[in-house]
């Protein structure tokens, strides 16, 4: 089951030139700052209340956020939802027609196991499923 | 002060259409509709866990929301967030450099004072706070 939102993904240009301009915007100091090698970003994210704000900018030219950031600019990226049942939920969406970008989880930031599902699917939205892994 | 996300918004062309999409993918029932004519909009909301999610659609073709589509495509459109000083906030936020579409909060769905920020000033995010009224 989606229970709740877990985070927003915003592509950004430069992590510490997007970070200032957040910092200012909510007023806000608690950062984490991580590389995830799996997905080719570099993140920084801070909570706003109930929800995390996870700013995510490309380690490489070949990033996906690149090629986000070349069409789109910067923005929105994906909307992360918590899942109590991941396999579960991958599996019944992939039964209503719901297309996955990955049919099985993989690994993200904060020790996640996540799946993206594909925004031609989802009405433009590139969402995310996630849940917490047992790894390390 | 910013306190917590209250909604993200989701632009979209046909409202019935979009919304059964998104209760098969998040199993909901419970949905609120209202039209508010003062942004020239149709909606459709429902909560996951801890957070809403505003399905909007233009009332017609002079809708903000037509051109949003007619330029990005269906997709996220703005984030909401909580205030609880909503003048406060757009003073302080105005005073650093912020943009504000309203400098005046206008009303919103659900009976709220919402003002946006200029996404040229927000890296690229069109961000709204919103505050309850106490109109009616």
């Amino acid at each position: 089951m989606i229970t709740s939102l877990d985070h927003i993904g915003i592509a950004v240009r430069d992590l510490d030139v997007s970070l200032e301009l957040y910092m200012n915007i909510f007023n806000i100091t608690d950062v984490h700052r991580e590389t995830v090698e799996e997905q080719g970003v570099h993140i920084a994210s801070f909570m706003v209340g109930n929800v995390r704000i996870e700013l995510t900018a490309p380690v490489n030219e070949t990033s996906p956020i690149t090629k986000f950031l070349n069409t789109r600019g910067e923005g929105v990226h994906h909307l992360a939802f918590r899942s109590d049942a991941l396999e579960d939920d991958l599996a019944r969406l992939s039964d209503n027609n719901i297309r996955l970008i990955n049919k099985d989880p993989v690994y993200g930031a904060h020790e996640m196991l996540i799946a993206f599902l594909h925004p031609t699917s989802t009405g433009g939205v590139l969402m995310e499923l996630c849940t917490h892994s047992t790894r390390r």
